[in-house]
């Protein structure tokens, strides 16, 4: 499955067409509630509505809730989502059964992995630095930050192509996100982690911009401890619920801090002293929500519709292709506009989404507005400011379960006459909004 | 409002069903969807389901969701929630607007807070001790014994009548939950929090079985810090978000260790380094759940109703008269079958419900088998364990929201008739459940 290749003439819509014509993946777009007007390319911000959540979430709140009450803790599983959940996200990130679990946010879960990986560390003095990556998403870094301030560490932050040097004898943790939710660039997970087994540091990834978009094999890369989020790929709702992973050799000694009842061995027995429970159910911490659970479910199932049809491989193919051929649509179609694609052209490099800059004379110009004409047009993506060395971004996220090739086709035109017109030039689109 | 008193001959349903007809806040039970055939007096472990939470949750699913997509976190006002909640419960605990926000679970807010005052009182290097009831709610147990672990302190649990004396010179902070989860008794706020204040130590109250069901006066008590639960009182579906609130004085100092991007000054600017920002917004952490936040406001709102008919006042009037009610009844009903009542008989020591033991030769007996049988006749109250000085309890909650006085009258008719007929001493009702 390969996107026509830019060439002097710029491919059509029909060949475009032709591909979803052949795309065995095609028919999972029906699995999702998508507005008829919209081509949405945010699902790495904000996976859209699966067509089971209402349902779903209805049966939860009148059957499970409304009727079952306090009796659906056991009659309706309540109590064993974080468990359920955490396998089905396990087939999608090359887990194990019962070594994942749902719950809190991704912020909290990486609180929880990161101090258990210092501590487990600290019997080696020397080590007390975290190392990672100065893109990373900021909530990461701040909680690094913090965990780096309790535990007397340095948080070290390099660019990504310095990362496997500055690995030493001093790194305790090395913490990446896997996919850069900015340019879209992808870590070699593999090569990374055994660089910082290597060196005798864990290591810790994030899957927020991974799971469900790009093929994950935790337990075959050796890695330590992950973290990851249900509500961009795996399409779970506004919020939903994270999810935390340790490998097995971890789970005798692991322990974290948020020692809430869930995480205890009998949470029943209400005893007053906390007896930790084994592995990864020792990283839940308090009531789970019941409610965001089931929708999230809904999501993990979209993504799991898709095993009988070639699974993460057949999405990563699929994505690539979208990507690419996004990327040499905009090459072709869209030159001399001052737009640039900032994502890695790459595909091993590249996640799945791809970012453009759009630069006068070196200096950042019209990334915001360019994007809010394109959502004015139906064409949701969002933008990213740049900073010191980094370009302001036109940011757009494919998800191949339910994008089609016309999409990312008719995508391009609406930028193509955004651009030719100058239709970001016009002052509404200029307006910033406290959030994108 | 009073219930009759227990005398000779024992009041009759009609007198009952004269309450019901006498109470202003008898229409706030059509806002419930309440199974017919079920008396629920478990609302203080995952209130009932509200008649609004269904459409609103369809709302934000299909509207918000489905066709707002990532527009909605500003044109829904997702990124509010917290803070909008917040203000909903600030009304119900005596706290001002802008003081309170929703996230997380009670256990991880907790653990915010208590890790913040320790960190304040560590400028007294003596305040060593972190202060608290044996019988205070697990969790929390847990939660200040890890603090205690990671802070070089100790945590001291002491009974609940021993508490204003074991507060000394070393004692940073008192630790409490306002109303026992197991036997209902209430303490002393004020009472509690001005002696803490005299020892030099800091107060948080915990609010679970509190908030929605008492009136509470936070700023009036001069309270420290406070956490709270959304789905027993406040009917915000099962794992309903956490609230979590903190006295405007500590709102310049306070830090807290779960430094996620929600409670940066500038959670969208994306920059590398946590700048947190002013008072109790530096207590979020991750991205709000949106779906459970929808549902946890319907909850609110059903409280907020009883506003115009006298607000917490009138249901903590009718919250004791329901209590009173039944204690008073079992007393003159079921006499003779081993039954006692556990909790506190003096209104102003009791929370919003009524716990029974049930021993034969000062042994407990049959309170989970009458817990089972009562469950099998649709009277929904729950079972907590015993230990050493503390007997196995039948635990029935009573919510002035939508509970009847003929509801009360009911249930112990029930009661009565499972003990007269030793239907309790039924095989089936006597096989435990791994979950209540």
């Amino acid at each position: 499955m390969n996107a026509p290749r830019s060439t002097r003439s710029a491919p059509t819509r029909e060949q475009f067409a032709a591909l979803d014509a052949a795309d065995r993946l095609a028919p999972l777009r029906q699995l999702f509630e998508l507005p008829p007007e919209v081509i949405y390319l945010d699902g790495n911000s904000l996976g859209p509505l699966p067509k089971a959540t209402a349902d779903r979430v209805q049966r939860t709140l009148r059957d499970e809730w409304g009727r079952g009450l306090i009796t659906s803790w056991n009659h309706a599983g309540w109590i064993d989502l974080p468990r359920r959940l955490g396998d089905k996200i396990a087939r999608l990130v090359g887990a194990a059964p019962g070594e994942l679990v749902v719950a809190d946010s991704t912020s909290v879960n990486l609180f929880k992995v990161l101090w258990a990986a210092v501590t487990l560390q600290r019997q080696a003095a020397r080590r007390r630095v975290i190392l990672s990556e100065r893109s990373n998403f900021p909530t990461d870094l701040y909680i690094a930050q913090s965990i780096a301030d309790t535990h007397d560490c340095e948080l070290r932050l390099v660019a990504a192509d310095a990362l496997a040097g500055a690995l030493d004898e001093h790194t305790a943790v090395l913490l990446l996100t896997h996919v850069n939710y900015r340019t879209g660039a992808m870590h070699d997970m593999a090569a990374l982690t055994r660089a910082a087994h290597d060196a005798g540091a864990l290591a810790i990834w994030d899957l927020a911009h991974s799971a469900g978009a790009v093929p994950v094999d935790l337990n075959g890369c050796g890695a330590d401890f992950a973290v990851g989020c249900g509500y961009k790929y795996l399409n779970g709702g506004p919020g939903a619920p994270a999810f935390v992973w340790l490998h097995a050799r971890h789970a005798a000694l692991f322990e974290q801090p948020l020692t809430g009842w869930m995480g205890h061995a009998s949470p029943f027995q209400f005893s007053p002293e906390y007896r930790g429970a084994g592995g990864i159910t020792r990283a839940l911490c308090g009531t789970p929500p019941v409610l965001s659970m089931a929708a999230l479910e809904c999501g993990l199932d979209c993504v799991l519709a898709a095993a009988p049809l070639g699974g993460m491989r057949a999405l990563r193919d699929k994505s690539l292709a979208l990507t690419r051929g996004f990327a040499d649509l905009v090459d072709a179609r869209c030159a001399g506009h001052g737009l640039a694609v900032v994502s890695p052209r790459i595909d091993a490099h590249r996640g799945s989404q791809v970012c453009l800059s759009h630069q006068t004379d070196g200096r950042d110009e019209g990334a915001y507005a360019i994007v809010q004409a394109l959502i004015a047009r139906g064409v949701i993506g969002d933008f990213r400011a740049g900073e010191p060395g980094v370009p302001d971004i036109l940011r757009f996220g494919f998800t191949p379960l339910y994008l089609r090739f016309v999409d990312v086709w008719d995508a391009v035109e609406h930028l193509r006459q955004v651009m030719h017109a100058g239709e970001w030039r016009q002052p509404r689109f200029k307006q910033r909004h406290a959030v994108t």
